[in-house]
This record gives C-alpha cells, structure tokens and sequence, in this order.
C-alpha cells in the first residue's frame, strides 16, 4: 500500500496514473497547493522541498518526493513501465529528465507569465513560449520516429510528459494556437494516452465525481 | 571510451566530474553554446534537445542526453556513486531529480533575469532569487542531515547539485549575499567537494591550462 500526497496539478496526476497502470494499492491525502498547505510541518516531513507529490511505501516505510524518482521507485517495484536494464532504460529515464528538467519548469513559468503574474512582461511571457513551442517541436519529432515518448513501449517517460501536454494546451489555447493540429504525431500519442482507462483515473484524482465526468 | 559533447556550463561540468571520479576514459568534444554550436546538425542528431551535455559510449553506441540520465547512467555502468538498490538508491535519485527540476530551471531564470535580460524586471528577478535562496536553504537543511546530499555517501546528487551552486553564488555575489556563510553545513560540503581532484578536474573541464590554474 502506498500513501500519495497530491494534489489535482501536473506532477500530482503523474504518480496516480502510474500507480493505477501498476494496479498498486493507494490512498489518497490531498495537499491543497492552493490554501499553502504544502508548508505544513507534517508535509514538510516527508517532503522538504515543500512540493507534492511525495509517497510513503507502507512496505519498507519509505518516504519519496519528486515524481522523477517517485516514477522510477513505482516502476523498479513493480517491474513495469521501465526496462530493467539495456538502451531502453537510460533512453526512456532521458525523456523522463528531459520532462523534469524542461518541460515541467518551462510550461510552468509560461503559465505564471502568462495566466497568473500580476503584471503583464512582454520580455517573460515570449522567453518561455518560445521554449514551450520549442519542447513541443522537439516531443512532435521524437513521437514521429517513436511510438512513445521513451522507447516503442508505452512508460513512465509518457506517464511524465502527457499531464504536462494537456494542462499546457488547456491553459494557453491563444497563446499556443492549435498545438495538437500542428503536430499530428503528437495529436495521435496523445489520442492514445487520453483513452487508457488508467490514465483517465490519474488525470481525475482528487476531482469530484461530477467533474471527473467532464 | 565516451565521447562527451559539453561545454563550460554546470551542466556541461556534470558529467566531466562524474567521468573523472569513475576513471572511465573520456574525450571531450566541444560545443560553444556561445556560437549556437547546440543547433549544428552534427549535434543535433546526437541531442534532438539541442542542449549539452550528450554522451556517446563507443563500447555499445549508445547516444544520451540529459545530465540526470547521463550521471545515472554511467553510475550504473560502472557501479560508483549510486547505491545498487534499497531505499539509498532511491533517495539519492530523488535529490538528483531536484537539482534537474527545480535548482537547474530556477537557478538559471536567476541568472537570466539578473544577468542576462535586455530589460531589468524586478518582478523576475525576485521570483527567481527567492526561489533560489529557498532552494538553497533546502540543500543547507539537507546537508545538516547528511554528510552528502544523496546519502551519507558521496553521489552522482552531489555532482548534479555542486556545479550550479558553485555557478548561481559566483554569478549573483549581489543578489544572493554571503550565501555560504550563512548556510554552514552547505559550506563545509562545497570546501569539502571543491578539494576533490576530480571535482577540480571536472568544473575546469575545456577551460584553457591557464584559466584551469586560477
Ligand atoms: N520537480 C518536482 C516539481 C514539483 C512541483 O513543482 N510541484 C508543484 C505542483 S505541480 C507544487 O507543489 N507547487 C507548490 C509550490 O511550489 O509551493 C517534481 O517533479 O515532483
Ligand atoms: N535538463 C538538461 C539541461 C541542459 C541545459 O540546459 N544545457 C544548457 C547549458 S547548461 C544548454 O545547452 N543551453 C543551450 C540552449 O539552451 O540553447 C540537462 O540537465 O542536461
């Protein structure tokens, strides 16, 4: 059994799809990022960086933060998602670090500039849409040679991408303009994510029944 | 033998140390990010990303970028730096997973945005230079902990995290303050790691004999 601490974002849907495509136990606690309550002391203790997600394994009593390394412990577990050994591995953990170390943080700052920030910065808002077109070119190029993100199998490097893709989209359409139209590889990749039943579950953790429908 | 594409950036020194302290036979290929030399086709084809650092092991042909995959990778290649298995493994991903998500992506939006951009934007600026001081408050609780940030022992985390703090501390003097002096464990493991042979010989890495001797 495994205690997730999340909440409804990016990198808090990342775990819950990967724990459900595992079909390994968990329970939900929900850490509201928008009432601060990831600077809590009880959360703090199990995630210092006063980030979600973070999991506790019931199994050997082990605490985890960032959903990189969340991703990797969940697949070494259970033997799934991520090849044990061999190219495929290293090149399915490298679009996985390409995710956390591009991805998340660029698509991130484009929504503080561009939806959240209280002035409006010309110079920030193109910077970081400039980059988040550019990552979307590289991920259209590597889904056009590729039939996932990290190798032809379907794997946490997709689990780490994909809630990304959406909310970016989602929260940008006239910044970002018709980004799956542009990018048919990444339309088709993304196609395929949005229908696995797995998916849908993590997508809606911590939703309401009624808007888990929508 | 490896064939190690970079330049002198923290992420470029990232696998220059790591290669050093593994005593695994390496040449180092330049790519002048200063000369958009990450656009050049030749790159290209080995970092779709159009970033360094990449590496090719010429014993199987495997091409990779992304430091994070690269550290791990040749830790596990050469079993050094990286526990095997248990929860040390898993920890010490998780702290090399922050400093590619979070101390990497904000530590250079500071540089960015107080070095850098063409207009002064007081708004970026702090963004950036609170979430790095909180960042390195982080890695200050951390190493008050630990002896190293992965575990008790020295890791590919510590290689991944020195680079940019040694970086982010020399480029912002004004900014960050005496950064060091008031994070004293943080200290003690910078004096500690910036003795290491390797360490020495990884951070100067295409620096000129001269620049290398100061
Ligand atoms: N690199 C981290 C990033 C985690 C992260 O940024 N989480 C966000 C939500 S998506 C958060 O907790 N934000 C609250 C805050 O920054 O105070 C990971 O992949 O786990
Ligand atoms: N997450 C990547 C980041 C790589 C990266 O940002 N490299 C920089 C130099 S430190 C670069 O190549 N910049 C050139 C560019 O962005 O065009 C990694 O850890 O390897």
């Amino acid at each position: 059994m495994i205690d997730l601490y999340t909440w409804k974002t990016p990198n808090g849907r990342k775990p819950a799809i990967a724990l459900e495509e595992m079909h390994v136990d968990y329970v939900v606690h929900p850490v509201d990022i928008g009432r601060d309550e990831q600077f809590l002391p009880n959360f703090v203790a199990l995630s210092p960086n006063s980030k979600i997600p973070a999991i506790v394994d019931q199994e050997n009593n082990m605490t985890l933060f960032e959903s990189g390394a969340i991703l990797q412990y969940l697949a070494d577990k259970t033997g799934r998602l991520l090849p044990t050994a061999g190219a495929a591995r290293y090149t399915t953990l490298q679009w996985l670090n390409w995710q956390i170390g591009g991805v998340g943080p660029m698509f991130g700052q484009l929504g503080f500039f561009a939806n959240r920030a209280k002035e409006h910065i010309p110079l920030a808002v193109n910077r970081y849409l400039t980059e988040s077109n550019r990552l979307l070119d590289v991920l259209e190029q590597r889904l056009s040679q590729s039939a996932y993100a990290g190798s032809d199998d379907y794997s946490i490097a997709d689990i780490a991408i994909y809630p990304w893709v959406v909310a970016a989209i989602a929260s940008n359409r006239t910044l970002l303009g018709d980004a799956r139209a542009r990018r048919p590889a990444m339309d088709r990749w993304m196609t395929k994510l949005g229908e696995r039943p797995s998916v849908i579950k993590g997508m809606n953790v911590l939703e309401t029944p009624a808007s888990a429908k929508s």
